[in-house]
């Protein structure tokens, strides 16, 4: 069965996941529908494409993404469907998509994206401010039943991309990056990956004027309450506390500066 | 494959969902479940009402819709099955389904309603204070199989009923409604709807002593922080703040009055 | 089709439970997947173990439970798969199934548990941080395609088993035993069953220093903010407010003393 995913900032209280869930079944009744979230922090794209690319690659080839983080619903930003290699991804052209465009530009994977405009493949009523249930949900669906990507649209080659911070090199050695995403348990995921960390024991990261010596491997490591460096489920450098929360320990968001030193 | 669908005010830390998915999943192999939600305010009926309206119509012919906010479980209040044209309901008899009764009602769909008073389409053991996983549960599983609703109890045609507010026209031309529903956003949806508002550039909004002049169509009209009117995607009148929530930036709960004057 | 339920600390935020779901359906694709709880509180093991116990047995024959409360992940603690009469539980060996391992040794159920070493029914890398995701997800979806427990690791007999708490009875009769479990509505669940409560109208139960007269069977029985004693869904004695929080009004936690006295 296809699997058909659902990303948004729509929240689980008002019931407009399970609008969509309705309207995919309706149309696709054998397909699996699972929730990637619904938490994405309101019209913040940027921490919806990073969710979206860290968790996409974990399902099945063939797999529908639907995302949905999207201030700019009923203008003229176009609703876009894009196939990067084996997965697929409905969703407004904001941006969202940026990350795991990049990654399939990296892989040189096929990409095609169109411009979603037939509308015979949309609800009959559309409304202006709830596209994922009128347009991105139908066209997810019609997608799993068979119809392919170009009969649901006009082929682009622009989608709007995001600036997604990357680190710096600093004078001296090390580099400087920064917390691009706070999990649930307070974890510091930054946008410093494994390859620049080989030498993890040599290590020291500087967050905040605090300096921490070595990575650990995992949490269990260290005595609960201790404040670590290690390498996070996707492959970030990220700064945690066992058993706690970095975030508060350390009172840093999102954007907050982060140095890795080499010391060897 | 059918579709049940789970409304309730159970929140999700508990694993209560998950019981009655299990249940239903032990009578019904292969039914497919949406959570519609399980976030109603604890024993709001009317919110659990309204919920449930918006959503119900969005799921495929047949669906089944189990629904629990049940401030009377346990005691004499009955436990129903509803159909309602191509839609079955199932919950308990306080309201909860006056919304899409009184829908069915008005596009004279067909009706059928009964108490389910055999218990031997329950769990074997019914506690006396969740009856959501030992009564709604396995009724929908049941039906879900086949068993017609008739067979799981008696006919009866006085289910409960909620007052849902309705507007009301005011002396001099205009109405007024009240704020019956506000979700994660902070957008404020009334009991005002499309109809009513078939010249929308000449039309002004009243709440909490702020006036909005006209309609827009969508949030992106206008820049952030802009508090607006508009039809939301159930196709009431909503007043939204631009990326902001209107519910905090005016302090109104449910209930507030909201007037419509038309101005032309 | 067979049933994988998931229970974990993860929260819905990040996407985790989403990835493991990508994971089981990428290797298995017909599981139904039902989600328990991702709201167990950060790291609490005895949470995790009581809500798995309260809910696994609704489930169907041959479901196949993947819990994760797993603050010892990536250490020397054994991943392990348990069969406990007809269903299957995937997770770390950290106490988190203690109770319903106790539960099948008291009904002398079949009893096997591996620890999970064969590597090649994981993903292919695994973190040292997300073994939900790399270790317990594959192993339940290879489980539910039909390999053995016992192919997949080797036998073992020493589980770790945290100390549930116990009632005990008190002098002069009567029995002490504490708030083990508090819902979202604010009801207080305790150690304390109903077998020892068979006499329901002669008891009182002190809790903080207040004394109730009484159990009732629901909630409706008393007016709203009663406080009350009750056998609640999984057969415990209770203490709730009628439609309000037990929790809240009692100002009480998880771990507060309860002693039940009989009168007659």
């Amino acid at each position: 069965m296809t699997v058909i995913t659902l990303l948004t900032d729509f929240g689980l209280r008002d019931g407009y996941p399970g609008m969509m869930k309705g309207v995919i079944w309706k149309i696709a009744p054998n397909v699996q529908i699972a929730d990637i979230t619904h938490a994405i922090q309101a019209q913040d794209i940027l921490q919806g494409a990073i969710t979206l690319a860290r968790a996409a690659a974990y399902f099945p080839p063939g797999t529908i993404h639907v995302a949905v983080v999207d201030p700019g619903v009923g203008t003229q930003r176009r609703p876009i469907g894009l196939q990067l290699g084996e997965h697929y991804f409905i969703g407004p052209d904001n941006g969202l998509f940026t990350q795991v465009y990049e990654r399939a530009e990296a892989q040189e994977n096929t990409i095609k994206i169109v411009h979603l405009n037939k509308t015979e493949y949309w609800l009959p009523e559309v409304s202006r401010v709830f596209q994922g249930r009128d347009i991105f949900a139908p066209t997810a669906a019609h997608l799993a039943l068979g119809t392919r990507l170009e009969e649901m649209g006009t082929p682009i080659r622009d989608p709007v991309r995001l600036a997604i911070p990357r680190p710096e090199q600093l004078q001296g050695g090390g580099s400087q990056g920064q917390v691009i995403y706070i999990d649930h348990f307070g974890n510091l995921s930054t946008n410093m990956n494994v390859s620049q960390l080989e030498q993890a024991q040599d290590v020291i990261v500087r967050i905040k004027g605090v300096e921490i010596v070595g990575l650990v491997t995992t949490f269990g490591e260290r005595p609960p309450g201790s404040l670590v460096a290690l390498l996070d489920s996707s492959g970030s450098l990220a700064i945690s506390i066992v058993n706690g929360s970095a975030a508060q320990y350390l009172e840093v968001g999102v954007g907050e500066k982060v140095e890795i030193m080499i010391v060897r």
